[in-house]
């Protein structure tokens, strides 16, 4: 029977049917719940996860020989209003990568967190989740300091975008050799949607980086982990280093150590450089530490840091939170929180505490 | 054989796969077809639904004992254009919701159709489809006055949000008693991106509501059903309530009654007060009766109704709708509407007809 | 045991999954690679793909005697930022259609690709891929003519809106009666948010389509292919017409011949016709040239054209694009082409050459 132009080509897609549904996988986290945080803008009762909202698909195809392509693409949205993250960010905020994995390690490319981040989650109490209570944006990461224009991981990104992740970029994951690993991440020089200017070290007038701007060395992410082999006691350590598209740079290291299974102690301290776009007031330092405990069903974290900025009264934080698991891919949690932060107003030297009151359900599909 | 910390993150992420396949359902409505309405901003033919066009994800997670955890997160669009719902809504617009459902009943967060709203679809003779020829928009829920500043069930949300819809908010569906069920909804006080201030009984230099306002009185939606047991003739009755953020009440009550299998007969009546956000004209009213009936692989639905609001004349609706079954998941349809609605212009006291014309087809996957 | 209204509203829902789940089909494509053009807007090495990335959701239901229903909704994406496509473009930018398919051939509503750019992606080297190196966006379509506002297939939609596209359309593709097929396809008058008047053949005072603007003409395209039946040699042509919504017209006819099976050789020629909205230089014509040849696991790419606009020097761009097939579903490419433009300067005579090189990886799922 002859069939036309455009029914070969239908069923070309269609065929394609079986192997496409075997091949891909639909996962996700929805967490909602209700929090409170004294001394913020907003002081009321709020409805909000702990967690990062996921929808994501991913899968991988086998080449043979060891070889696999594989891909990842993950929605991130807020379970509260139905919106993509923060209503502005990408779609695939998550990530969107592909690439292949094999004997040589893996190779990908696209969006997603940087090396180090990626690194840094697994020595963190609160396992790098963006909650009040966590460490790793405020502290650990400080994205790398949020509050200064030229920082974060993607600088020239539009406004909005996440301060975690790199965009354009390569990223190589070592195979494991007695313990030790390498993942690098490689950065382009494209401009990612920067819409207003970054003043920096020149002027209004000649800003640092005028609006559209490239950056002019490659944004680059690297960690080496080192994981001890054998069964309890437990223990690995990371060293990295992170230059983002505005020459920022951030140097971390940190350990984790697990005398029995049920406890994780971990801790980590961070260095931060923006002399590339400040002149006074350069450098952020931070250390955390912390431990995970699991109890029956529940789990416990405690977390305890200071980030201690140049020309800025430190501040300082301790968590706890509990976990209580209704089955493998569900729980309820409890998270409590003492901030020390700078007050915005005069004198500079002065803070004030913000408490943190958090009760959800995270659920994972 | 030793794996990296990322090996690990990775495999553990990939494990996730068996169970996530099994537990998420992939489902949604395409509606498209060609419509007219005359005496409308567009009088020329257009493209376009009956119903709102879906792409759907929901699982649920057997805890055990009877309970369950429950997501949905539903994405809405445009079938004509390929955007999501009027190219500005979040992008799951249909619901984003999680939660436990057991022997106490169903408790979600998130963002969904309000609880009364959700009831009153089932006593509407279009089941709630905002098509031009249904009465669920314009005259049993009316958005809930969707000309008024502040009325609807999002007046705190970006401009373009859903009237139906409550963001950061808490459900809860009884089980059912003897036939009786109470369905409870409770948002918060959070500003959901509110860009132009609601004037309301303020003035423009004060408005009642500016822009970033918060709801200075919780949000709710409450409906309690009952639905006779046994067999035919078979009947249901609902009566409910709702405030929205900027405290506008909405009243309403229905049933409906299936004397036969084929067919089933239904009426409601609703009472709007907006006078927390208007110094006059703060009431409106409506009622709808309405009939369903099958025949062969048809169906056939009849409505009729007023709206009668404060200083305005009534808009009145007739339509007559056809639904031909060519699968249990798809059909084509035929609706036809003539609506007397207030001319834009003055007298207040004129009205003119528009007549709709709709032809298309549904699709359920 | 007797059930709630909602409780039998949700087993509705959810028992619907058995048959949604069987008929939902995810599909996509994630192409990722690093490129450089000298003499362009950007001269650095950038990240970004050869072919468009996708994300599909596809089904049909069998509803006997040989009739299906159909839809199509697909996302495109940047892999490199994680952004739906260009940051601006519909959530389904890929399409978003519905209908029906039987003995009287295939009808469908929604947005897509229009039927003449279906049929000419399998007449131009790089497949329709909108790859710098290809042919189909740049000179084949032009989109159709990119630099002229009210140009391409969708002028009276939103800026940035792809020049490839109707919105608001029906397709209908006939079935195939002794190597003939006939496809048709109808846009609306509708506006599709046109934002910026299109000044045309008016002033900037009174332009000839303002902004808001709907078609005075029904858009339409239309395509006829002849395949030749039996085995190699073999060979297809086709004939096509197009009418945007600003009237600008577009002629097409093409060819491929295949001598061998690992060789398929073949050429098209254009005719663009703006007199509706230019008063002058309102043609542009176009011809391309080309080649695969299969070769091993590889796959070689060639192609060699010119367009030709009234008062512009000619284009003229070579390429050439090698494909190693690593599994049926991953494919690693190189892609060399340079390309003669009209310089942007005065004397508008003189023209310029952009080399393009691009390595990356093609995954499809």
């Amino acid at each position: 029977m002859k069939k036309s132009l455009l029914a070969m080509a239908l069923m070309g897609a269609f065929s394609g049917a079986a192997f496409a549904q075997s091949n891909v996988v639909i996962y996700g986290t929805l967490d909602a719940g209700i929090h409170k945080t004294s001394n913020s803008a907003n002081t009321a009762i709020q409805e909000g996860g702990r967690d990062n909202s996921k929808l994501g698909f991913r899968g991988q195809e086998d080449l043979g020989n060891g070889l696999k392509a594989l891909f990842h693409l993950e929605i991130r949205y807020e379970v509260d209003t139905g919106n993509i993250e923060r209503s502005t960010r990408p779609l695939f905020q998550g990530q969107s990568r592909v690439g292949l994995q094999g004997g040589f390690g893996t190779v990908r490319l696209g969006r997603a967190l940087t090396s180090l981040q990626e690194t840094t989650t697994q020595f963190e109490p609160w396992s790098g989740m963006p909650n009040v209570a966590g460490f790793q944006t405020d502290l650990m990461v400080a994205g790398y300091r949020a509050a200064v224009s030229g920082s974060g991981s993607d600088p020239l990104g539009a406004a909005g975008n996440s301060g975690n992740r790199f965009a354009n970029a390569l990223w190589y994951n070592s195979p494991v050799f007695n313990g030790f690993q390498l993942n690098l991440n490689l950065g382009s020089k494209e401009n990612n949607g920067l819409a207003t200017a970054i003043v920096g070290r020149g002027t209004t007038v000649a800003p640092q980086y005028p609006a559209g701007s490239r950056a002019q060395a490659y944004p680059y992410s690297v960690s080496a982990t080192y994981s001890a082999p054998g069964t309890m006691p437990q223990y690995a350590v990371y060293a990295g280093s992170e230059r983002n598209s505005t020459e920022v740079k951030w140097h971390s290291v940190g350990a984790y150590y697990r005398p029995i299974p049920a406890l994780k102690l971990m801790g980590s301290y961070g260095r931060q450089d923006m002399s590339h776009i400040r002149a006074i007031n350069d450098t952020m330092k931070s250390w955390v530490l912390g431990a995970n405990y699991n109890v029956g069903v529940g789990l416990v974290r405690f977390g305890y840091g200071q980030r201690d900025t140049d020309g800025e009264v430190k501040t300082k934080e301790i968590s706890v939170g509990y976990e209580h698991n209704i089955s493998p891919r569900t729980y309820l949690y409890l998270d409590l929180s003492q901030k020390k932060v700078p007050t915005s107003t005069a004198p500079a030297s002065s803070n004030m505490n913000q408490n943190h009151y958090a009760l959800g359900i995270h659920h994972n599909f």
